[in-house]
């Protein structure tokens, strides 16, 4: 039987929390023999989107790469589970228009927190201005208006982000019910309202 | 359930059936619920590799990046359909080193028959001298040693050449034998000596 996927678009900015989300999602869906694979930004940056910039033009072909990358993993009935900046709104539309069977997370997370955390030092480096084209810093970042999910990563443990995802996955039938979840469903609910933990 | 596919690499010649043969197989290989795409050389193009010379340097780098949307593609537990000239065998190699499930499909047909179907008219064009590198006439292409299978597609019809490439995904057990057949058992093994049809 070939399953029917869908992709899971995860935008927000530099060190929100974005891969780790996508990655524990792909855990959750193949320890239940649901084909998911993450495209990582910053990994495809190794290969597929190398050669790219980080301008605007630079971000959108990014953004195009991935969202045909996305299209083939979903043709076969995977889940791609997309973890990129993906600054801008209209480069993000154009991925939903193109792939159909989409689902937005923003991975809302205060640039104050992200700076903190900054497993990287990228922010750290791109405040001293070494490096250019640095989204939340020195590069807009469009947060989505209506994201099928937003996720406060400042708020919410990474376990509970992904029940909150699992939850939409299932509504939107995406994944069956018994697919879910990892937190008691008496949590859900609150979780839903952002309450923080 | 996640399946386990593999790689299915048709190399050859501009003209020498690889499109044809790997569309041919994703066909029988999805109506038999197997999930499967085709990575095609021209189309990735279009969009995945679009800003490649046709270098020795933009080829390799265009195999590069067909290897790892494949590696995707089979880590979901599809099958990946690759029709490319690739020309190189060092390229080859490595597509085989990094993907492991590999059959290659050596599409064998002289540069003859090929100029003579040119459905395009690039063979026309680059003995005119219009398209620099062009394989099998001003750039190189250097056969396969040792491929998994080698189809002559100027003596069998892609059916018969079909034939061939599931025996042999049969026989490497990465589809299960009653995923075969298109023509009768007792013609396969005549089919497997060339037999002109």
């Amino acid at each position: 039987m070939i399953h029917t996927g869908c992709t899971v678009w995860f935008t927000g900015l530099p060190s929100s929390g974005k891969s780790t989300l996508a990655r524990l999602l792909c855990e959750h869906l193949t320890d239940r023999g649901l084909p998911a694979a993450v495209l990582d930004g910053d990994e495809l940056r190794q290969w597929l989107t190398k050669d790219l910039p980080f301008t605007k033009e630079g971000r959108d072909e990014n953004i195009r790469r991935i969202t045909c990358v996305a299209e083939l993993l979903t043709r076969v009935g995977a889940f791609a589970l997309v973890a990129a900046i993906s600054p801008y709104a209209e480069a993000r539309a154009r991925a939903r228009q193109k792939l159909r069977r989409f689902v937005e997370v923003h991975v809302d997370c205060p640039v104050a927190i992200c700076c903190r955390r900054d497993p990287k030092g990228l922010y750290a480096r791109a405040r001293q201005g070494e490096i250019a084209h640095f989204t939340g810093i020195s590069d807009p970042y469009e947060p989505p208006m209506n994201p099928e999910i937003r996720v406060r990563t400042d708020r919410l443990a990474p376990r509970q982000c992904l029940d909150l995802i699992l939850d939409k996955l299932v509504e939107l039938q995406y994944i069956p019910d018994d697919h879910a979840h990892c937190t008691p469903r008496t949590r859900i609910a609150a979780l839903r309202h952002d309450e923080p933990v």
